[in-house]
């Protein structure tokens, strides 16, 4: 399967697909953003991690400043095509410091476990 | 943590957040798509899975069809509040058959489960 062959969701300007991150070992989710086509490849490539940023308007290596890349074990598609699943080995996934940012429920309770200062990091 | 405080984006005319659903025992990932401000508010109240459509354009009850709802169990919310995790109880996500969506790797191999023929329910 190739980039031709997703269906991509107009953002912005970009044609994107959704992106999610699952720990392969504790199946955890981790995130979710958006991949380009360069994204794509460049995950494909280097078997490492890339969205496309809608805030920064650009290529972003997950990790890029933490270190805390996520490196891709299995990579699965939907249905319709227009999302990604990808499979990932991480030590934390959150830039707050939690194993994954969805570390808190709908009351506001944190859920997820802490493995970093994010003042140690960033 | 109410519709007002999500980080929504904007996908043809509407306000959205990408809405993740995993099943609460095998921790799948079965499926991703959007929601609005009513699919939240009808998830919330019901307890189970409404999406908005972006095909069709409307409040699209997961299962409404095949009668495979999804009864949420967990709600966890990201670190950006633009994407909702639901924990759901299902019998199979996928209108194709299997367990969950993402039933195929890079290369077109099925890795999921079939639960049920289309043909009988659809």
């Amino acid at each position: 399967m190739n980039w031709e062959e997703f269906k991509k969701r107009k953002i912005g300007e970009k044609e994107l697909v959704i992106a999610i991150a699952q720990d392969v070992n504790s199946k955890q989710v981790l995130m979710t953003a958006f991949q380009d086509e360069e994204a794509f490849n460049k995950t494909q490539e280097t078997k490492e991690l890339y969205f496309y940023s809608t805030s920064k308007n650009r290529l972003w290596k997950k990790g890029e400043q933490s270190g805390n890349v996520m490196s891709v074990k299995q990579t699965l598609i939907d249905c319709d095509a227009d999302a990604i699943l990808y499979l990932v080995e991480c030590k934390a996934a959150c830039h707050e410091g939690y194993d994954t940012c969805f570390f808190r429920d709908l009351s506001g309770k944190t859920v997820g476990e802490k493995r970093f200062d994010p003042k140690d990091v960033y």
